[in-house]
């Protein structure tokens, strides 16, 4: 086991050196706020997680949750981590004051998070699902429901769950079947089967509160006919008691990783008995989803930046203490061997790491800051902020997941024949981060998405935005020479995207759409590469400002790592875009136009 | 669980069709056979694979070996299948006569190999292991050597293995320390430590004999004072008894995947009764051990592609089966939805794998081409095929592993949340490969490997054969208007692979060695995408022709799908050497020249 999961230094640069979440305490929203309760709200979270958190993350792993006559029994801990989780208000930190929260910017509470995930992210998945649920109801719900569910999930007694997912719709939401019928008493009979249904049942909540996709009979086809529900396990009798709703366990998964949290199968009213609560209008459930399922995208790519983040502190602990071989070019076996960490290749190793956790984890704290904003701000400036946000949500999900499975990959290769085994955290961070590219949308979803949907919006609004922040970080690296070099390849990168773009554009306006979108994972993967690199200029910026300064031998080693994971950066992986961009600038239909019976042999 | 695990229609385009394995019995050690043998050999492994092998693939990760009492406790099965790998003569088919075995060509014993490997991976490497322990001795050993174990590891009922890693000792050969010490007897006495045994201890064999690396007391330090015995679980005792030889199971590993085979820590002569017999001469154990480890190696790149190919099949039946979504541009709900290998991103995904696994396999078949004209010729030419097999066994051991991983990932990905549970096999294939980048020599060894000394042996001959091999390929393509790009494509790739070779060899006679070996892994992979393509356009050309003459639709398909799938390597794969070699041109010593310490924070 690993001693150490995160890097406060490093959370503490990008939040206060890099970000400064401090000044939005202006703003009338987080006023209430200062940097003393930010420092200490960081605290109690590294504390929470390691006391609670961190000392199962492998206990969870190696028991993982069993179906035992029709329940699912999880790690007896998970109970008292729900518990403390309400009681200590992690669950409403980030909501506003007025439903119980404290109203912190999403920089600090996403950053508690992440603190979290890194710690143990199967734990943190239940008390996460409870803010996230809770939210929904609190933003569409009627009085009734927020009475009734509420309170219980910030208190930690009740799980909450999105249960979206069916055997025949899976990516394609449209497709969903389960059914509601509205009766004289108000409520709705549900009846269907959900699957992947994330902490979808559990003996340590005293009930589940499913946020439920259906169909209410007589709906138009399609997403315009998707309403949303709240399906508890257990409904209240309306005499203080909690009866059973016909919502069964048929199965939980096995799975290769994240196996601390259970994922099950529901059927619901087999015995036309389940009641389920319309929340807000008909017709609009995957719409008010979608805010959750926005907020569960950063999510998603926060845990895949702190699951890989914590593989990274467990790689370097071993490299600094395993001792193998020697310098290239000594030859002498007499002379001692020497630490792993001075071998150049594990050092790009190491370096690789860095730059993909550290950037991926600066673009998340872009995006929180970008939604912090979002929300205290007003009119234009509110929708600035707001179409950057959804540019970049894909973005942010994505490449913390795609390439944190490669970071902790190469993490694992350092440990040899122990990163393949359980004695080393390594080769359970790579299989519980394998999750990320699948859950809230699989990655061909989010290149969709973004060349699809995000580019074109608002006639292209967003991305103009996008350039102009990246300009910006431009301007600011031209004071200083010596950033001369990235700022350039950068400036090339931008362009670069932006004749993609134009390319992709002109293909939709005289092609099929299919032509326009077969390679959007390839775009997105070059938009990724492209705004990591903007936040590693960022950071170097940053980074080079306090080397001015007078720094202890301490801290000018800090700043010098991430010069020379900056450097590592725009040397190893910014050029990747050139392939990318090649390719997509030369379309030839090759995965159209085949013939699938060419796949038979 | 897919029904499929490889492809006997591509196993035969490439023995056949693409290398001409029948013009190999035109020699002399191979005249006995004829393509009638060779095909009845492989069906009666695929019979083999499909009847021993595949059935408890599940079953063997499900449940992993346990060390119980001292005794290492394999899967049932595993007695049956020595066994009858060792009566029905495959752990001997590849043998000399003289040796009991068939003196088939390395391209069928392989390919028999890679079936087995696709069925079941850890269920293959029993008997693999008894072939190549065995082959040593008779290679290196005295007679009573060769009369005592060789032929019960023949028959199956022992089991042999390679014991060199220590704990101070993985990638650092030289630093052994198990000690051996001669006594009046003749034989020695072994003390010491063994690390990552695979099949180090079980109970489905009679005994276990390990090919043991260790140094004899007094010889000189390093490489060149290690010596290689045999070192018996249970010794023969004379009277035809076998007695315990103080080597006792220590310990086994839990591991990530390749979960059925039991890897073991050995404690060797904690009663100072441990009995090593020497192999060949003293002191010239690491040269010996080669032998088994470049065959090794190939064994390695082989598996991993036949793990990812039959993850390939496994993806492309659900693909096929998996109906969700409509086409891009079909908004209509009401249409039925297609299955998924109709949407251009999973037939991205499928082209990537197959490009993947069906290069990787042509550059195997390639190298035991190579492998069986050496065993065969003499003189000049057994020279080039030894230098060609020699520099290209570190590329057919790493490419198919390394990429392997990505094809694997890619293909879990189109089954989304099903890839990530244990109700389908690409999450198990998906831990299964994870394995082969690390055992016999990792990634970064085999990059030093190619780099610090098969480029550079004999003046750099074995790379100007290679470049003469791929020039006689384009200049069979050249034949082929349609083959004009492709062929192109490839020839500047070689030009490429020359400057950067170039380059490196420039930076050897004037930095030290470590700017030279600095990124010696990216060299590699460079070489491997380059290797790739070569084969590849190999395989057009013969498709090409192929679909000149008249084709049945289905034989139309097959070889579509190859040109298809060319087509897509060489649009999405082969250009990424340029961001390779662009680097590898313009080393700046980043990861040398760097203070450890700014890894600190």
């Amino acid at each position: 086991m690993a001693s150490k999961f995160y890097s406060e230094r490093n959370l503490r640069f990008l939040l206060y050196e890099v970000f400064d979440v401090v000044s939005l305490t202006k703003l009338d929203s987080y006023k209430d706020h200062n940097k003393k309760m930010f420092d200490m709200v960081l605290d109690a979270a590294a504390k929470l997680a390691k006391k609670l958190l961190f000392p199962i993350f492998e206990e969870m792993d190696r028991n993982q949750p069993e179906l035992v006559d029709g329940t699912v029994k999880v790690h007896p801990q998970v109970r008292k981590i729900l518990k403390e989780f309400g009681e200590g208000g992690w669950i409403t930190i980030s909501k506003k004051i007025e439903h119980g929260g404290e109203q912190l910017p999403l920089m600090i509470s996403d950053s508690c998070n992440y603190i979290f995930s890194a710690a143990n992210y199967s734990a943190a998945v239940f008390p996460g699902l409870c803010t996230g649920v809770s939210h929904l109801i609190e933003s569409f719900g009627n009085d009734e429901l927020n009475q009734l569910y509420v309170p219980k999930m910030h208190s930690g007694e009740w799980q909450g769950t999105m249960a979206l997912t069916e055997p025949q719709a899976g990516s394609s939401l449209a497709d969903i079947e389960t059914s509601a019928e509205l009766t004289n008493e108000g409520y709705y009979l549900i009846k269907g089967q959900k699957i992947f249904i994330s902490a979808g049942d559990h003996d340590a909540a005293g009930n589940i509160v499913h946020l439920m996709l259906a169909k209410i009979k007589g709906a138009p086809p399609g997403i315009k006919g998707i309403s949303l529900f709240v399906v508890p396990k257990l409904r209240p009798d309306g005499e203080d008691k909690l009866v059973p709703n016909d919502v069964i366990t048929s199965g939980i998964y096995h799975k290769m990783g994240y196996r601390g949290a259970p994922i099950a199968q529901l059927s619901i009213g087999d015995q036309e008995n389940c009641r389920g609560y319309l929340v807000g209008e008909a017709h609009r459930g995957v719409f008010y989803m979608f805010q959750m399922m926005n907020e569960a995208r950063l999510n998603v790519g926060l845990a895949a930046t702190a699951i890989s983040s914590a593989a990274y502190y467990a790689t370097l602990e071993y490299c600094k203490e395993r001792k193998q071989g020697r310098k290239v070019g000594q030859k002498d076996p007499l002379q001692p061997q020497i630490p792993i960490i001075e071998h150049a290749d594990i050092r790009r190793t190491l370096l690789f790491q860095r730059s993909i956790n550290e950037g991926s984890h600066a673009l998340l704290l872009q995006c929180c800051k970008y939604a912090d904003l979002q929300n205290a701000l007003e009119g234009e400036e509110k929708e600035k902020y707001s179409l950057l946000l959804d540019l970049l949500t894909p973005v942010a999900k994505t490449y913390p997941s795609e390439m944190g499975i490669q970071a902790i990959s190469q993490g694992l290769q350092c440990l040899g024949g122990s990163g393949f085994c359980d004695d080393y955290p390594l080769e359970q961070y790579y299989r519980d981060i394998r999750i990320h590219p699948i859950h809230e949308g699989t990655t061909v979803m989010h290149g969709m998405d973004i060349l699809g949907r995000k580019v074109i919006m608002k006639n292209g609004r967003a991305l103009e935005l996008f350039i102009d922040e990246v300009a910006f970080t431009m301007s600011l690296a031209a004071e200083k020479s010596e950033l001369e070099i990235p700022a350039n390849q950068l400036k090339e990168a931008l362009k670069l995207l932006k004749e993609v773009t134009d390319y992709l554009l002109g293909l939709a306006a005289t092609k099929d759409p299919e032509w326009f979108l077969a390679d959007s994972v390839l775009y997105l993967e070059q938009f990724g590469i492209t705004a990591i690199a903007w936040q590693w200029l960022n950071q170097a910026i940053v980074a080079h400002k306090a080397l001015d300064g007078s720094c202890s031998k301490k801290e000018t080693d800090f700043y010098q790592g991430k010069l020379h994971t900056m450097r590592y950066y725009f040397a190893y992986e910014l050029p990747k875009i050139k392939v990318l961009g090649e390719r997509l600038k030369n379309s030839d239909g090759l995965t159209i136009t085949m013939n699938s019976d060419y796949f038979n042999d």
